[in-house]
């Protein structure tokens, strides 16, 4: 699959099969991770690899649409240090979580993005220190058939390009 | 190319040739950058697509590192809602900003990322509205010969992936 076969026929994946990803397979997409730009490559980020059940579970509670991750066959939660002080730190957690998942979705692999509004909660239950953050975790496997079934264009799709893009000036 | 070979060969390109973009490879960018995800779906960014030389020069002195857009054959302005409120406003820009890099890569084109400090300028140059912000834009362009030429393996690459995979638990 090329590049822009990937960005072109990527979908959200919400609901995976119950068979794990093979290890090779978990290797591609955090190394995927591990290999996108950062801000002056620092690498500012770090990623929880989550494969036990009661903690995608868990870790799928600490946000509003987060659920899926409860029947994920991996979750990756993108840490940072402190969101707030550098634009860059979401901006670079962004990039890797679009590297990750392009990544995954050449190997077959679906994938969904669950922002988390309960820190407490998921620094409880992942144990990082209070200097490193959590917005942004993702969750891997494969996708139930049903997921992946043909569908005719949604019109929540995506804007046009000339909705998007100006030229050379706003206007 | 696949997804695979683009995150693994990329590299931050600085030095374009003269030799201008095709329209239809401006175009693969652009909707590249399109199509990437979005929280809820929701879209909120808008890119300029600068392809004028003065604006190119005139936006490249609003960053500190930002002077490789001077020498772009394009510029990506990637303009978003307040960055401050919605944590995933930049995190969307960092997934449309992978996701044109990676597309742009794949037919050839280097690319960079240039963080804007001066934003009052870069409004003023660009004409966008006051409910618009600039923290990010991108050059493309085709690479320099010596850009792009074979290197060893450089200290400061990127760390090691058990230097920044936690399994399950932060220990």
């Amino acid at each position: 699959m090329n590049v822009q076969e990937a960005i072109r026929t990527k979908r959200a994946i919400r609901h995976f099969t119950d068979q794990p990803l093979p290890d090779e397979v978990v290797a591609t997409i955090l190394h995927a991770g591990r290999l996108a730009q950062s801000s002056k490559n620092l690498q500012e980020r770090m990623f929880i690899a989550i494969r036990d059940r009661a903690t995608l579970e868990a870790v799928g509670k600490t946000g509003t649409w987060a659920g899926h991750l409860a029947g994920a066959a991996l979750g990756v939660a993108i840490l940072t240090p402190d969101p707030v002080t550098t634009f860059q730190t979401l901006f670079d957690a962004g990039q890797s979580a679009a590297y990750m998942q392009l990544a995954a979705w050449e190997l077959g692999v679906g994938s969904c993005l669950a922002s988390i509004y309960e820190e407490d909660q998921a620094r409880a239950i992942l144990g990082y220190p209070n200097d490193w953050y959590l917005r942004i975790a993702l969750s891997f496997g494969y996708p139930t058939p049903e997921s992946i079934a043909p569908r005719p264009p949604r019109p929540d799709g995506r804007k046009a390009l000339d909705e998007v893009v100006r030229w050379d000036r706003w206007e």
